[in-house]
């Protein structure tokens, strides 16, 4: 495994395999990789010759009095990790050459990113969608994969790469989970021991509102109902929101018709941990 | 002379090119082809294998009360002029590929567009910024070709392109003026007879600047004071601002020592034309 650190020398080696015809396929991460990243590198390799991951923890989408400094960052076990999946390069740009001093240039999805996340964590996806695209101008990769778990994140990136003509097809892969249903998150590190017993209830309620929707409900309402009753079964979490939405143009909907998303995000009591997850019905991102 | 009007077309065309190492060179205009576009058109050329020059009237850098749909549009003569000069590629989207119904996302570069052009026209560069970039990705030139008589655009798309890495060389191609020094630009066409003879006194005030400059002034108080009293000179034009900025910045300076940029903008009385210009003094853009 190849790791690059240079802006410059990520885009001389893209160049060079493209004019070799290989196909160059990238996972964007913050790092502390786990099996829900592992398995986003699998999808790559998949569908590329060259994979290219990304470790960037960026500045833009943490809000002022978010975990930006808290974020975890174990470098040496996320190259372990990445070399043993047969991660071919591993590019880890400087922050300081990613966002220069003079740096002041932003890309911003409107009317799908003031809902949901962008709701709750204003400027959140401005940062996501500027660093995505500096990443795809870095290294110019012919597929990029996306989690489902961050599902708002892969529609407005889906809108940016359509809207702005990029030529990069996105594969958006299956939530990787625990055993007991817990979507894997970086985040679930800072989990008090209670409340790692307790934060399954949030799929919990989402597989729910699933097999109500199997057996024929379409009413909003009712599956919003079951969930908040579900979620109500322990204190640990506090929800932020639940919403059910279209999953295009993210507006909430009453009667689930077309492709519906189902998203969630709670904060537990203990450790002030925010966490999100969501399903889709009807279709698939 | 090829003409293309697909967005997909134009990008295999363009990868096609790059296959065979072929440099493509873009000049990107709004069409009303005139000696200054062709002065463009002539470096991308020096510079490249194959000239695109694009025409696109783009809704977006337009404000709600602004010349959008009277702003010329003589395609068959535009063609005529292109092809005479040996462009290779005349590409020509359609505005409902370019900006389909669904389109939300924008790029913006702050700081360098609240001033001048900016504080003027509201939303003008985000606009400006959003089809460069666009164009950039539907044609994925090696070098683009922009004019410097809107020298705060050029600085602007600049600032965007080294902060998004994107792999674009730019030219910046001095401003081509009529015999009397009138920067030529497609609005001139709006002017009065009346108008037209006055104009000139645009230039005039700058290029008075030019010579304190050469003589040794360099107290932006007395090159604005010798502007203004040279446009006192007639009633037809209303100054909007003149301004003296540090090149790369654009914030004002009381004292030129590195690259300075002076900008004016006027609307003329009659017609109600806005026309801009200026000068770039101890350096060049």
């Amino acid at each position: 495994m190849k790791i690059i650190r240079s802006i410059p020398e990520m885009q001389t080696v893209s160049r060079n395999l493209h004019n070799d015809t290989k196909k160059i396929g990238l996972v964007p991460t913050m790092g502390a990789l786990h099996d829900g990243h592992l398995s986003l590198l699998h999808k790559a390799q998949q569908h590329s010759d060259v994979s290219v991951m990304s470790i960037f923890v960026n500045p833009t989408q943490f809000g002022p009095s978010e975990d930006f400094n808290q974020y975890p960052r174990p470098f040496e076990e996320d190259c372990k990790k990445a070399e043993e999946h047969g991660c071919d390069i591993l590019f880890v740009p400087y922050a300081k050459e990613v966002y220069p001093d003079t740096h002041m240039t932003y890309v911003s999805v409107e009317n799908l990113t003031e809902t949901l996340e962008g709701a709750s964590r204003p400027g959140h996806f401005r940062g996501v969608t500027t660093i995505v695209l500096k990443l795809f101008t870095m290294v110019t990769p012919d597929i990029a994969v996306f989690g489902r778990k961050d599902a708002q994140q892969a529609i407005v990136i889906r809108r940016m790469v359509t809207d702005l003509n990029l030529p990069v097809e996105l594969i958006i892969a299956d939530t990787i989970r625990e055993k007991d249903g817990l979507a894997i998150s970086s985040r679930n590190s800072y989990l008090t021991d209670a409340e790692r017993i307790a934060v399954p209830v949030i799929y919990k309620g989402l597989s729910r509102a699933q097999e109500e929707y199997n057996r024929g409900e379409r009413h909003a309402e009712k599956l919003l109902q079951l969930i908040g009753t579900t979620y109500n079964d322990t204190k640990l979490i506090k929800t932020e929101y639940i919403a059910i939405v279209d999953a295009e143009t993210l507006r909430p909907v009453d009667v689930l018709t077309g492709t519906t998303l189902i998203a969630v995000a709670c904060r537990t009591t203990q450790s002030h941990t925010r966490l999100i997850d969501n399903i889709v019905l009807g279709g698939h991102l």
